[in-house]
């Protein structure tokens, strides 16, 4: 990379941990989760305000090498056990959360008066949950091991599978004007099966692993061969046609009932200290502010649709978590999966390269996207469960 | 970025990182620093072999990253009082070093028949040292904070500033034939004004940011901060006409001086850990095997002029030690200084590109660097001074 490049990437790196620091200090003083400041410190320092951190490819990269890690970290302190007892609330409430908003989004904008095939991928972008949103609020306020936390975690990584399926229907839908069921239920069974196959032979080698570390004396060989451990599960879960966050999920999961656990996470946590904000910063940073004003008459109509987007994605998010069974907050769990964030951001960017979204509609889903990823930060605050209240964040 | 790329990207990365430990962890039982292992896994996993890991943005963004914050820890680990007291020493070994090899370079490619141009691009080749595969061998040998340690990082400061100048001052010859004085005074001046402003306005800095830490609650301050300080001085130095690494070693210097620094080194640590061996195995990435062959017969010109490049370069530097005073081991010091690494070969880059290196001499220059680079650490293992022999590595 040449020098001029070397120093606008410096330049937004840095700006970026600084914003996402004084911007998430703030809000904890405010009694609000550091992310929404990390989502805010993007929506001012990006390309729509002051435009010092681009999206660029630089930046991009370090997000995506920050939420992978940060999954890993969630996967660290992930008890599989317990995943696994939940398991059948988890995939109800992804179910239920994927169904329902679907069904929301797609009549919404049946009624609104556009087509079929916009209003099924405006009803697919609303299905999706942003894991890493709620991974990270859920792991601010100590409730990622509650039998919720666990939950909303398990619903979320079967959204996640699920989105790509869904994701790869629409876009077949839009290409071909038809489907193949056939291709579909491969596709679903090819991305769940990756998980379960990760986990079991995942557990022997995440021994070895340990094993071999403890053999070898360089130095930095335990994060360096953990974190390495990860990034392959992640190309695997990529290779099989899920998610690589998936993955990285599954490798710290299994490296989480090994007996250096502790000592691995303890090294992890000052990496994903420094790059997971890149990702929230990313995030934010997609804002564009000038899509916002309602003075301007332009945006009147794809704020009206965002807004009733924002009701049904939410009220259908809220109620699938009621599918959950036990003793549990089941408000806390609704409002866990409503977070859209990047996967929704997918869709939307898919939708309007496909020319399934025309440009209001896509500017909609945008603006849907953001509200309610900035919405759950607080609402997850102010709904937990009360056994998490008196700890420490 | 779109999903072949990430794909492409994690496997890199992962195949790194597994390189440098396997490569890394062999060597040392061999008796041998583990960065040479780095440097050689490179070389099989890059293009010229395995072809695993490629020269992309990606990589090479990792590999800068990986650096600075290797020279970041380094800074952590400097006493400026103790490099201010050698930094006589070190000024004498850093002009003699870039003298000797400077007039050896390019008398020798005089000799050899090229033009007065080319020979001086060579010399200009020839005098620069990498000061990320010194200071890790430093590291590894824990002789860091030797005064032999101090003078060898004080000199390679030095020259990396001073590389930066004579690079101007050859490109400018290169493209306008004649070089104008004054404005290389400006540069020279700038580079090393940076290094002193950025020591002097750092100290109270670093206290302010220190306290600023302490008054904030939000998780990962600390990292945070510190890696954010590193990059802007990073930025800085960019900006000053200075190397970015000078600029982060500063930023670790005078961060040292906190009572925070053992938290940060801490932290900074397993950061390191993760990304300093992709900036080695990123250097031997870029050595072509095809080159080192002595039996294909055009590759014997290029390999001769290399040999004797090797020569003069090595025994230039090696003799620029005993210019350091007091009761050191001078060989030690002049050893830390033979490796030419990354900066030698943006040297052969820009000759190639601007003309003044033909194909045989860039690839004797290129061959002579890395031949300097993989010398050093078994050559540093093999003089290091006796006080350092029974500590831990």
């Amino acid at each position: 990379m040449d020098h001029g490049e070397l120093g606008g990437f410096l330049l937004a790196f840095a700006a970026a941990l600084v914003g996402a620091k004084v911007f998430g200090e703030l809000c904890e003083r405010l009694g609000q989760p550091s992310v929404l400041g990390e989502l805010l410190a993007g929506v001012v320092l990006g390309p729509s305000v002051l435009g010092i951190v681009p999206l660029s490819f630089g930046i991009l990269l370090l997000a995506e090498i920050g939420v992978m890690l940060l999954l890993f970290e969630v996967g660290l302190e992930t008890d599989l056990e317990e995943l696994a007892r939940v398991g059948g609330s988890a995939l109800a409430v992804a179910a239920l959360g994927m169904i329902l908003p679907f069904l929301g989004g797609y009549l919404l904008t049946l009624a609104a008066g556009f087509s079929s095939l916009t209003s099924l991928f405006v009803g697919a972008a609303m299905t999706a949950t942003s894991i890493g949103i709620t991974s990270r609020v859920l792991s601010e306020l100590n409730a990622l091991k509650s039998r919720e936390g666990q939950i909303i975690l398990g619903a979320a990584v079967a959204d996640d599978i699920l989105g790509l399926v869904v994701l790869a229907v629409v876009s077949q839908i839009a290409a071909t004007g038809t489907v193949a069921l056939g291709s579909v239920a491969k596709a679903a069974g090819l991305s769940f099966g990756f998980l379960i196959v990760a986990i079991v032979i995942g557990m022997p080698l995440a021994r070895v692993l340990v094993r071999a570390v403890a053999w070898a004396g360089v130095r930095g060989i335990l994060v360096t061969a953990s974190v390495a451990f990860a990034l392959l599960a992640a190309l695997g879960a990529e290779k099989a046609g899920s998610a690589a966050i998936v993955g990285a999920f599954a490798a710290g999961a299994v490296l989480a009932r090994t007996d250096r656990s502790r000592d691995i996470h303890h090294a992890v946590r000052p990496i994903v200290d420094v790059f997971a904000p890149i990702f929230f910063v990313a995030i934010g940073a997609q804002v564009n502010v000038g899509y916002l004003n309602p003075m301007v008459p332009e945006n009147r109509p794809a704020l009206l649709l965002a807004l009733g987007l924002v009701v049904v994605g939410t009220l259908g998010k809220f109620a699938a978590g009621y599918a959950a069974r036990g003793k549990v907050r089941r408000s806390f769990i609704g409002a866990g999966m409503i977070p859209r964030g990047e996967v929704g951001l997918i869709f939307a960017q898919i939708g309007k390269q496909n020319g399934a979204l025309p440009e209001p509609v896509f500017i909609a889903v945008v603006i849907a996207v953001f509200i309610t990823t900035f919405l759950t930060p607080p609402l997850l605050k102010w709904l937990r469960p009360p056994e998490t209240k008196g700890s420490t964040s």
